[in-house]
């Protein structure tokens, strides 16, 4: 059988893995995935023939992950996080009719904004939004869009991509645009190096947010109308009377 | 040291635990939750203590294991899917500051968000929020608003809790507001006990969804503007130009 594994791996050490996606490592017979993963899994898979690519050959990968299993031989495509969040998960259903013959398993894993409030507290425990502000495959105007849309239902929210050499001040403008809307004193938090070596959480304000430095390892989380830091944590109540 | 660990299971079966989740579970000394998840760890846990109640219950839960915590014992407090997505995270965080000494730490899970995307194909590859439609601890007016700006904002849309036996007519009610600016072709899908015995799925279209039962074990996913049926599953792209 032809089949290709898109694998989410959680944020950053095998522990985080589920015992579904160490299986799917375990199974494929060759590897492909961003040559940043490489190191977070190569313990898991001795021996293996692996085929890694740098940033920005996202088609490339995908299209070589499924030629590897149209040509017979279990592969297996890793991403961070969840496959399906900002993952390789829908750029490879979008060519599957190109490959025909092949079946496709996802498997699910801990996406950033899971793993981020769990070290930040409960940002995430009523509603909430996921939006990454990185504006190579998406307009600004979409973007922009999403975040004022995202205030107005007073939803917390969860930025990827806050930022990159880049784009520096994306952040700075998406607080702008929330801050039309919500109070500068909305708690907020920081995750950065998830799971990874020199993990790091802070708690500040959507005002201090808006002029705090962030990077491709960060994940941003800002509180909803609701949301409050109590005992060094951003916690977002359920409702529950407490 | 007084402990509690806050455990997210995963959908529904061991194997969609990380493997933090497992050695929480084996850490632990005893063992809280909702009777409903007993059956799904009871195999995991052989011959520990149990302090498992009723839903609706869930404050005596959170107190009755932080009250464990603080008598020097370990304890774990376990939770469907993600401990801090509409889990058990935020009311602990929110009565921790009574139980002096007791350390919380939170263990982050897959989420049905997650799960029945990696089910359905890739409907949150792109930005996404994520709704419950329970009214039990949030005014209707609130669940309202928040589809209503969802819809503006054209994002992806999970919605969890969509009815219940008291709360039959809500998923009809959410899918009236999103038909207001979303068309009735846009492409839904539906999963149902996710990783467990009767794993279901559907795909169908926003008109139709409507018009569908669903239960509080189904988990629905509403297609933004990109979204699309590709190969029997539900894709949202995430930009490439496959």
């Amino acid at each position: 059988m032809a089949e290709l594994l898109i694998v989410g791996l959680g944020p950053g050490n095998a522990a985080c893995m589920t015992g579904e996606a160490l299986a799917a490592l375990e199974k494929a017979e060759v590897i492909c995935g961003y040559t940043g993963y490489l190191d977070q899994i190569a313990a898991l898979i001795p021996g293996k023939e692996t085929f890694f690519t740098p940033m920005k050959q996202e088609l490339e990968r995908c299209r070589h992950a499924l030629m590897l299993a149209q040509s017979g031989r279990t592969a297996a495509l890793v991403c961070s996080g969840d496959a399906g969040v900002y993952g390789m998960a829908s750029p490879v259903l979008e060519l599957l009719p190109d490959y025909e013959g092949v079946e496709v398993e996802i498997v699910a894993g801990v996406t950033a904004a899971l793993s981020g409030a769990a070290l930040l507290g409960a940002p995430l425990g009523h509603d909430f939004c996921v939006i990454s502000l990185s504006d190579l495959l998406t307009p600004w105007e979409i973007i922009e869009k999403r975040l004022q849309s995202a205030a107005e239902g007073d939803f917390a929210i969860v930025l990827y991509n806050p930022s990159s050499r880049k784009r520096s001040g994306y952040l700075q403008r998406a607080c702008d645009i929330l801050l039309r809307t919500r109070s500068a004193e909305t708690p907020c938090g920081v995750a950065r190096n998830i799971g990874r070596p020199g993990q790091e959480k802070q708690l500040l304000t959507l005002g201090r947010l808006r002029d705090t430095e962030t990077d491709m390892f960060t994940t941003v989380f800002i509180g909803s109308g609701t949301t409050r830091q109590i005992g060094g944590r951003l916690v977002t109540p359920r409702g529950y009377s407490v």
